[in-house]
């Protein structure tokens, strides 16, 4: 694709892992992203904290010198709170400018992102820091209203916002393209995609999303995260802790405790990593009594080794996670506390079988160490695959249908004597 | 439901049926709904000839002698086409208000009402006729973006909006209510809906909808509809018409001739039943030549049976049709032409086993000349079901697991000697 730009997500100091990286390992990383080329590099962090973004985005400004096509943009997570305000996602946006960001994007990823606080984000960041501010809006589409709240951020200037084409959208996914170039059609925003040619991709992925049934979400829409403020998923996983536990039955008042220890951890967004971490320690709180026993994600969280939340964390459970995990309160960026790692990731990587001795490898290693190990050794068979195949789908349906698709063997009793019959498609 | 409006969509001078009823059934069945209960009275006509209308409206007036909660709601129907306007749509909702409408109805039951044209009409309405005149605003959600229709026809000063819960709702059904609750929060539109009270609302229906899953269509969403106008149901129709000719391989070529047909028959809004009547002929002009061969619908059509078209209809056309079906082109009121049938249609109810003499049963034989007589035969035996039962899900969902949930004969070869073995759950 020579005229497409490509564009990564990056969890700033997480890049693509769940732990934060020395800085070393992230600029190395986004050097080695740009070469083999990535261009748009949009940049976030969970919390909001812009010291976790820092260090990537200074290296996606160097990473220009290896692709000139590079552009970093910084990123807002979208959350609903008592302390998250529009005031304060736009003093976040001009953070993200302060730190070299050419492009803003305001990211909802539990589609929480409601029409009104889209137009009046958008508007506040083209109003405080210039029209030509270029803003991103990216929603999911899984509360069913983030249609509408594309539709006011665009009033409001949004340049660019995020869909997928019809045949993969809805649900946890995103609103649909040929939806919204209709949504647009008759206004100032009229847009001039070739809808015929809108038509082949849907067509195209229409057939391939089957083969992908088994990973699909089955939510089409879910607003319990408004009032919850848990997501479908965080809500079934925890269901099956308390169930693992014999107490199926407290989730409401799990449901309750989330909002409690949100709040004690200073209201940091729910998304991954911080979703399971409040969530798991909801579930805690309410089988063992509050802060009894805490996580060692969650005494992380509290003291300070995700970063800082945009409220205040609560001081009495910070003392009892220092307590219990021995470890002080950091209020400084968390990665200063970070020895290097490059050396050590190289020489564990150059141990791997199959490894081909590249920074690439390297990267890979430190992003995926659990995953990794089986690549290279397997990575000459080429690649692999989890989709299905059309005889695996065709299978399927014959199961559905009742036929017999493989050899089952029976034991059957007639007339008292037992046999074994094996039956098998003819 | 002391406490609840109740309302139901009527068909104009249709009545609930397909055809012209003679005035007199139209106002019994009027009078007799109102009698039993029906409040508010959504009256249509699938070509919005608001002669098809009158009859009804004016039954609905009479009516609040019978039930003084009568509320008669004069309906416009959407659709796209060259000839369709919003002057236009403004205009018939000057006729339906003329006609002693109580309120606006906008109804678009295809989802084409787009962002734009929803503002434009409901705000022309408004202007043409007063602030106050009440305006509800109905959309399917098919095309995905009727959402944000919504949104901008209540800052246009739409009234009243119908949504449905969301575990009834998307696909070619409405747009979620709880999603539409979270829409207007924040804005001057926050509606006082109790959150808790919606959610046991859906989780009762998410429970009831599985048990009529095979009813359910598997449409999410489908913009075709704005490019051929042909909703996905009536392309798939036309697709089984087509195969059975052995033709399945000429749906694109169908598809262009339905605009084609369309624009002959003066654009009319492809609705039940004239999305019917239209593609069936668009079938029939590709497989035998244009208008070689005529269905007795669209010969109706285009003689004025049903009612006039907001566009011209084709002079050369209609000759064919006075040809082909030796009946006049007319141009009054199509129910001028039917003559008295309340006696015969009494008395044909009458010879029915199980009628009970009421006019109620007389007016349910009208309406369903095909289902009625069972319905009386079998009466007495009390309420039926279309809805799978609890047993019948988890059989289901047993087989689906690989289980024999009935009893199933197998002939199977032992030994060389064959057997017929049964074999059923124990």
């Amino acid at each position: 694709m020579p005229n497409s730009r490509l564009q990564m997500l990056l969890r700033g100091q997480n890049l693509l892992g769940y732990r934060h990286y020395q800085d070393e390992v992230v600029h190395r990383f986004v050097i080695k992203s740009a070469e083999n080329g990535m261009d748009v590099f949009r940049v976030f962090d969970a919390l909001n904290d812009p010291r976790n973004l820092e260090r990537a985005m200074r290296s996606v400004q160097d990473a220009k010198d290896v692709n000139p096509n590079v552009h970093a943009q910084g990123t807002i997570c979208y959350t609903i709170s008592p302390v998250h305000t529009v005031e304060g996602y736009v003093k976040i946006a001009g953070q993200l400018l302060d730190m070299g960001a050419e492009s803003i994007a305001l990211k909802d990823m539990a589609a929480l992102l409601q029409p009104q606080p889209a137009y009046d984000i958008i508007r506040g960041i083209k109003e405080a820091y210039g029209e030509k501010t270029q803003i991103s809006v990216h929603c999911h589409s899984t509360t069913g209203v983030t249609m509408v709240s594309l539709q006011k951020a665009i009033e409001a200037g949004a340049d660019v916002v995020d869909t997928s084409i019809s045949s993969l959208s809805l649900g946890p996914g995103h609103n649909p393209t040929e939806s919204l170039v209709a949504m647009l059609e008759g206004t100032e925003f009229t847009t001039d995609l070739d809808f015929d040619e809108l038509i082949k991709i849907r067509d195209h992925f229409a057939k391939i999303r089957p083969k992908y049934a088994e990973f699909e979400s089955k939510t089409l829409v879910d607003t319990d995260i408004f009032q919850a403020q848990i997501p479908g998923g965080m809500l079934s996983n925890m269901e099956s802790q308390l169930k693992a536990q014999g107490a199926g039955d407290r989730i409401k008042e799990v449901m309750e405790e989330v909002a409690k220890v949100k709040a004690v951890a200073g209201h940091p967004p729910l998304v991954t990593p911080s979703s399971q971490i409040v969530g798991t320690q909801a579930v805690f709180n309410v089988l063992f009594g509050p802060y009894k026993r805490l996580t060692g994600e969650f005494a992380d969280l509290m003291l300070g080794y995700y970063g800082a939340s945009l409220g205040e964390r609560d001081p009495e459970v910070i003392k009892i996670a220092e307590e219990q995990f021995k470890k002080p309160l950091i209020t400084d960026r968390p990665a200063n506390h970070l020895p290097p790692e490059w050396d050590d990731l190289k020489a564990a990587t150059e141990k791997l079988p199959g490894n081909d001795g590249s920074e690439e490898d390297v990267l890979t290693y430190a992003m995926f160490p659990a995953v990794a190990p089986g690549f290279f050794e397997t990575r000459s068979e080429g690649p692999k695959s989890v989709a299905k195949t059309e005889a695996q789908l065709q299978a399927e349906a014959d199961a559905k249908a009742g036929a017999v698709t493989g050899p089952i063997t029976y034991k059957v009793s007639l007339g008292g004597r037992e046999h074994s019959v094996k039956v098998e498609p003819a």
